[in-house]
């Protein structure tokens, strides 16, 4: 079998390196999974950059978003059985309840990723994908859509009428934004771009802030809100300070995470103008797999889809699509498909 | 002016009786409205069933939902001026914050009601009406509109997809079912005629449970939900034990309060059912001023409407509206217009 | 290894039966524990008398409580090494988050009790008990201070100076009275005797109420209480009627359980006064390990220690400890201790 | 009556102003308070500063934080009478629920203050004190122990066994440690004094670390609580981003404020630091009157005082006791005493 592996550069940036190895065995507790589709999620980015704050082991599978096939099972197993369709959590360990320090090991990190043909986990890190979704769109949800659930669900309860919030449309936005308008708030997006404006209107944003026409978006937000400000802002751009200017009194950030690169490195946060600001700011990283199951079932309730960019990449270019999403110029989630065994 | 006065009878009940008195005049912090649309609640209905738990002045002036316009102010007065169009809190004392004893008295008990050609009432009592609603469909809100909000979002968190059973199609259970649906909730609603399962679908139930093809309808719901059951029940049957059986574990039962006039009196809750069933019960009685300002925000941004029952009635057959009520056949809130001054 | 069974009887009861069966060892991430204390919970007792809701294997190993040294590990273990003191958790599944029904395997129940020399259980399902707690105080533990924590900490939050009510004097009462009073509560407990009133005080509570001179005691608690009522009360008993009239406005019932082997069945609870009382209710049963952890620090930065009724029992007494559990003379928990190995 | 005014200079500071004018009189609603204790606190200080972020009017009545008794009463109140022993709120018109902007009027900002011999204000803005407290120690509470309050209870819960750090000796700092101490925690506090470290451990504090032998504060934090840090952090000093490195992965750092008159001016926070810490930021500015009976609830249970600072002033010499706050040499608040009328 084939897989990519982390191989670290003197500079502490890493390498996606191709391997060929054994199909691994399931041990006891732990299934086999033939790997379908995989998507190439910020965390990925981030740690090829070399700007990962949690440790990354040398030389260990890549990737932290994928679906695919149970094929074996080892001893014990009962949560899941050759055949069932699956998706795999980014926190193996991570079960239920809050982030802890025990629960850190991750996908693509200290554990094997999943950017391979086959991938062992525990049974415990795997839920079932609903039949109306492919495995493409399974794999677009692991750390993208668990963390904008996690923004919208796990902190502040926004009610139906609240305003939310989404900076951009990068991964994390676009499924934040789904969640938001489902959850009955007004939804407002900002972008930077007429194009994909009209995008994120289609995907049920009330109000869409043009950046370049409105370079002091959060004014124009707290203007659209009758001054009010949004009751939650989902902040994947690391634009704290402005943030903190477009959110409403009670109201509160979900942090997910600053840029790639050291560019749009974080602008620091006043500490004053938080404390006036009155707002909570919440740092959120991925979720449980019982959020994710919460987002499965949301999902299937509403028959929702994850946004993929329309160019899709195979196995063999998984290069290529980690470099069509440093580029920027995707719209929804890069996905790679795997060849049907 | 006119105004309708709840006359206590000898067995407990009372009576509507119109009187003639003088206009009042708007103290200091109080605003002079001219009603302009009344509904009846479930809560005149108990009053006038002699069978409501709160206290009830003799001869007060009857009704707790009305909206109108402002037509004079007091000193001091700064949250409304002539001229507005507001809907009146049926708790005049309870701004914010969670109910308590010191916020008990309302409009219709302890405090002048609404059915009345002009009422007086604190500035803090008074909510601005969007001027998409008219006073018919403001005058739905009070007690009803902020019931089912209060039941749907003043306990347990309930996230998009989560299942929310509605029973009946009373007032407060139609619009607890408009606010989970906007909600993301999966909605279930229950109802005993055929002709009102096509209404409860069309404001959006994903599901209606016959209570004729399944008395047992509790199994039905656990059914809908591959065995779960839902995660709230908004009761406002006082079938309890019944909701008990219907509800998930870690859900929660909104009781929003019991039949009227001894028939359909709830049955006993058993305790270890209770017990087993994992499930919290949260008695849910109006709300405060906020939570009244959350509901208009919510419906405004989702252009929202209550379902008023189509037989209006004019303020001179206010008798006939309660009567109307009172026999069950209304699909939505029995609504009563004045004439336009 | 000796271990003590439950062979049911025809009547749905359950014997106490010692069986010789060989040490069992540890699998792929497990550990073996040497038992060293164990003690009777009421869960046991409900086992035994056929009461208990959940299901309960024929022959299973008996006994959810128990403490003891981890003497060998199984592949990948990283939680414990052999030496290692420690407690077991009650539901070996339930690691984090709320109570879920994947997570309802129990020991003494769907999986092989501690009432035995030896046990093997997952490494997620220990705990280290902190050095200055002795094996006998560990083993009270795990089920009865789990679900007083859970009571105390797991629903509404208590402010220091609201009132807490813990009625009687069983495990669970006095370990909810012990944490209560380190929250900075009012802390209230019931009992029906004066010698027991005396220890009550000394393990902190503000106020005592007899049962026996207050048969209403409801009214007495709601008269210490300026009329307010208990903002929780800790019902291990099943009265959730009367506890409803000695709950305040906005408070919450830990309903805990209900008495044992059907005397003192829970009487019914009044739908009305549900409603009336604005009171959540709010079932309680054990806790997760994160919960049990939380019990260990605290435990740890106030010193704490459960309280053990002085009649310990060997191991080949278990039978006895069991009758003097039943017996209800105990004040405390009822402890076994096993033969230094 | 003498009253003390803010008269802005031209810097945008505000010099105390002593003036004579006529006592006013309690119209409805209202209740006159001769004035009998006051403390300052680093509100008023950061008013005189110029340095609030809250709008000021000119020649307003200084002082947010007073006591006395009650004189007279307008028309139809009924909270309050004369001869009652009463607290003023900070923010008159805070009753409930959290802070919006329609209750942000204060005394001494927008609304006439209490540093004076009598003042009127609505009868919804006193709280009884309870009688085993001083005029002086009741002088201490409305803007202090009501902040410290807030940043206990008013965020993430806080179970007992966790850690709060307090950071150093002021007068919220000293309020928040005693909460914490009755709250169960284990309480760190800071000091740059071996004094007064001395003081923080009588008052209860579990550890004290000193800032002079321990620069890093921070990490000598993280250590005492075995790597884990805070769970809470009471930041009074606007060091945020120190905090931040003490604060526990899921802790919550409440942020009361930051030191008066640009020195000490608050260092700005690091978004990425900020992210990686999975803390959260919750701003605190004082609390609703709800807030207040909750305070003052758990001190009676708990008989607990203020801490005073030993050098107590005359009204007469107002200054002196500001200029003593000022300096920081005070150890706990600083009080007015008003000469018994």
């Amino acid at each position: 079998m084939q897989s990519y592996h982390l191989v670290r550069n003197a500079d502490g940036t890493a390498e996606l390196t191709l391997r060929e190895r054994e199909i691994p065995t399931a041990g006891p507790g732990q299934v086999l999974v033939r790997m379908r589709a995989n998507s190439v999620g910020f965390r990925d980015a981030l740690v090829q950059a070399g700007d990962y704050p949690l440790p990354v082991l040398d030389d260990v599978v890549a990737g932290c978003e994928g679906a695919g096939e149970v094929v074996a099972i080892g001893a014990g197993v009962t949560r899941a059985k050759p055949g069932d369709r699956v998706a795999l959590t980014v926190f193996p360990d991570w079960i239920d309840g809050p982030f802890r320090f025990e629960y850190a090991a991750q996908l693509g990190g200290t554990r094997d990723g999943v950017l391979a043909e086959y991938a062992v986990v525990s049974e415990q890190a795997v839920v079932p994908v609903p039949e109306y979704l492919s495995y493409e769109e399974a794999a677009a949800l692991p750390l993208t859509a668990v963390t904008a659930w996690n923004a919208l669900t796990g902190g502040r309860r926004i009610l139906p009428g609240e305003t939310v919030l989404v900076l951009g449309s990068g991964g994390v936005a676009l499924a934040a934004l789904q969640f938001a308008v489902v959850s009955g708030a007004q939804v407002v997006a900002t972008t930077s771009s007429g194009a994909k404006a009209a995008r994120l209107r289609e995907l049920g944003a009330h109000h869409v802030v043009d950046r370049t026409e409105h370079p002091d978006w959060a004014t124009a937000v707290r203007d659209l809100t009758g001054g009010r400000g949004a009751d939650l802002v989902v902040d994947v751009a690391g634009t704290v300070a402005d943030s903190l200017r477009a959110a409403a009194l009670g109201g509160e950030i979900a942090y997910v995470g600053y840029g790639v690169g050291g560019t749009g490195a974080a602008a620091p946060v006043d500490a004053r103008t938080l404390f006036d600001s009155g707002v909570r700011i919440r740092g959120v990283a991925v979720g449980s797999r019982a959020q994710f199951d919460e987002v499965l079932r949301a999902m299937k309730v509403h028959r929702m889809r994850p946004v993929l960019d329309p160019k899709g990449f195979a196995f063999a270019d998984a290069a290529a699509a980690f470099a069509h999403h440093r580029s920027g110029a995707a719209f929804g989630k890069v996905v790679i498909t795997h060849d049907t065994p």
